[in-house]
């Protein structure tokens, strides 16, 4: 066996024998530790800037592009922000324990479904260091132990946060195996971490794309994931057109880096020549450059012909994709042949056709008359987001405290027998 | 491409477009279908039971043994037995469109979850041919394709049934590919079915356990599945004798094949001698041979010593394993080490105890003063059961219309942006 294979090994028993004694820990004992993790980060403060600040010279060195960067690095407000999502968490109902739908079954015993840890979760994850503190803080208020791996450019700062979360579990005697940040920065680490069902529940990848088809494809783990969020508007030729302007704009241009940010615009051709000019004129303003199909080039000057493969592609970036169609159909099937089951949304103000579109378009999160960007674990009111998942197994889209869980079924009885 | 590679990537093809179909099907048009195949069977009757004998004589001449000659089996009750099925999934509340949890947010947008299908179910199985009309009634109940795919020793029977479903489909006009009974008996398409995640989005393999572990060794995609049912009654010191007795005697002895009969009896010290002995003689009225620890062999004559395989053992068989364990916490720690987390009971009066037994027992169904032989979909008020799950992940114990079902985000907005 590898040093690092045995090493993992370890990592993970460890990890399986703390999860059964977070499974019981109650809720005050958990928050009790969310505390001290919070606290012995701020007393650390020096310390993990210090070591963040080693992280940023290698990765400097090493020729780390501006936005990894900027991911990578710690300042104060990033700390802060650090300790306040661990009180956060903290102030969220815990979801352990909660028993649901207890009813008497005409036998006379009373069935019900409890809430329960998955077990052991593991993250794997890039650049950001404030991924092993949030990432830290669900697993444990959930009841699962976690093992946390970051980016080796990460290495150091994550190690100094590491030695936070150590100290606030000793002050609270949870076990120091509860919540644990892979030491190494062995890439064997991650083939090792997704290939123990034994030890490991659930992976939950985070970052670009190229992790999270690498998870994927080693995976003998389940992962909630997804892959690319290619999200779509669709202005109804029963739109309110203001409504429409401003959801297109806020889809696109809040932010353009995040997976619920719009990439491809879908019109109906009996509105396009109202909402189009318009909104192509708001686009440039913002700098977004436009690549639309023919019938958008006929009515927009100036827009770059858009190829079969825009359609399929996440931008990511200033750049949007736009489809004059004939139809709520015809808008229907263009999301679900070139999109990606993760948002998207209609503009209309025709019930019929919203109501069509929330049941037929099979994707994680459909709206009518809202901007994509909503789709988050904080604004649907999650409290908190591990991740999202585009996936339908187990849990689909922002992901939460309970995606984090399972429910077993609980049966009270008073010497029921089967007949 | 192999023939049958090509063939199932057609089913899968076939199925995954018709799970579109049936994704908006009303419940009008499900249960319709379900009536038209209801009907179908019985109008074809003669021609399945001439199916059936067939399948019978060509499996009494490759000398199948009389189990699975009985499981093969069909004739006017079970025929009856499956028309009834097809009408009392009918019955059932459509899962599919229900919209659960629908609040107002802070910004003005409502945010709730809709209960949609999952796709296409894969179901693999033995020799059973009612399986065929179960898992068709339940996928299509639940708005998902189905790619069915029965033991080869069944195939006419199976053939016979398909027929019948597909006449049922065509009279209420949805696609042929909706419910597909897979027509080779080639071992290679159950290969194929579980790496098709392009197509397919869950299997459930029901049959024995050399079935189950090839379908979970192979696939490429989600598995509702349990390999082992070595299901636990404790009995208490603090127990009513009276009720422990009879759920020790119902959860063994009222059948033995299942898998949520008890293989293990753990018994408290405490009141081993108290109920060993009189149920040692109501075992043995029924035939039941008994293995025990030295404590047990102490205290009643003539039980065989138990090894160590035998806490791992499901005898699916009258045969019971016994342990004198010291207390509770004893008891817990036999059930994580040795059962399948499938069902545990246990009998006491003391509330402490079975409170603690039904937050810390890590099982799919964990009971207090019941018997084991409760954990079943039909008991517990699901309707129906397609499988159980001793998985976390997705779905856990008896899995019905539910565990074949996803929730998407809805949101409701009236023109809100993200600010």
């Amino acid at each position: 066996m590898s040093v690092v294979k045995n090493y993992m090994n370890e990592v993970g028993a460890g990890a399986r024998e703390a999860s059964r004694r977070l499974a019981r820990a109650s809720t005050n004992e958990k928050n009790a530790a969310l505390e001290a993790i919070a606290k012995a980060i701020e007393s650390q403060r020096e310390a993990i800037l210090a070591a963040n600040r080693a992280d940023m010279e290698a990765g400097a060195a090493k020729g780390l592009d501006a936005a990894m960067l900027d991911r990578l690095q710690l300042n104060s407000a990033r700390i802060n922000s650090m300790v306040e999502g661990l009180r956060q968490v903290a102030t969220l109902d815990d979801p352990i324990g909660e028993i649901t739908d207890l009813k008497y079954r005409p036998t006379g015993i009373q069935v019900g479904r409890m809430r329960v840890p998955l077990g052991v979760v593991g993250i794997i994850y890039e650049s950001r260091p404030n991924v092993t503190i949030d990432a830290a803080a669900l697993c444990l208020k959930s009841g699962n132990a976690a093992v946390l791996r970051g980016g080796s450019e990460a290495i150091r700062s994550n190690q100094a946060l590491a030695k936070c979360i150590q100290a606030g579990l000793a002050q609270v005697e949870l076990p120091a195996t509860a919540i644990q940040v892979v030491e190494t920065t062995d890439r064997e680490a991650v083939g090792e971490m997704v290939q123990m069902p034994q030890y490991i529940d659930v992976i939950v990848p985070r970052g670009g794309k190229g992790l999270i088809e690498r998870v994927s494809r080693e995976a003998r783990v389940p992962v909630i994931k997804h892959l690319d969020g290619i999200c779509h508007v669709y202005i109804d030729d029963k739109a309110d057109v203001e409504k429409a302007i401003v959801i297109a704009m806020n889809a696109k241009t809040q932010r353009y880096g995040t997976c619920n940010t719009m990439e491809t615009l879908l019109v109906s051709k009996g509105i396009a020549a109202v909402v189009l000019p318009r909104l192509a004129a708001l686009y440039r303003e913002k700098g977004v450059e436009l690549r639309g199909c023919a019938a958008t080039q006929a009515i927009v000057s100036g827009v770059i012909a858009a190829t079969e493969q825009d359609w399929y592609t996440e931008y990511l970036a200033p750049i949007l994709s736009i489809r004059i169609v004939d139809d709520l159909d015809q808008a229907m099937d263009h999301i679900r042949i070139y999109g990606s089951a993760h948002t998207d949304a209609i503009v209309t103000e025709d019930y019929s056709r919203a109501r069509r579109f929330l049941r037929e378009v099979d994707s994680s999160s459909v709206m009518v008359n809202a901007s994509t960007r909503f789709a988050d674990g904080f604004e649907f009111g999650l409290g908190a987001e591990i991740g999202i998942s585009t996936d339908k197994f187990h849990a689909r889209g922002p992901v939460g405290l309970e995606g984090l869980t399972s429910l077993k079924f609980v049966v009270l009885g008073d010497g029921q027998v089967r007949g």
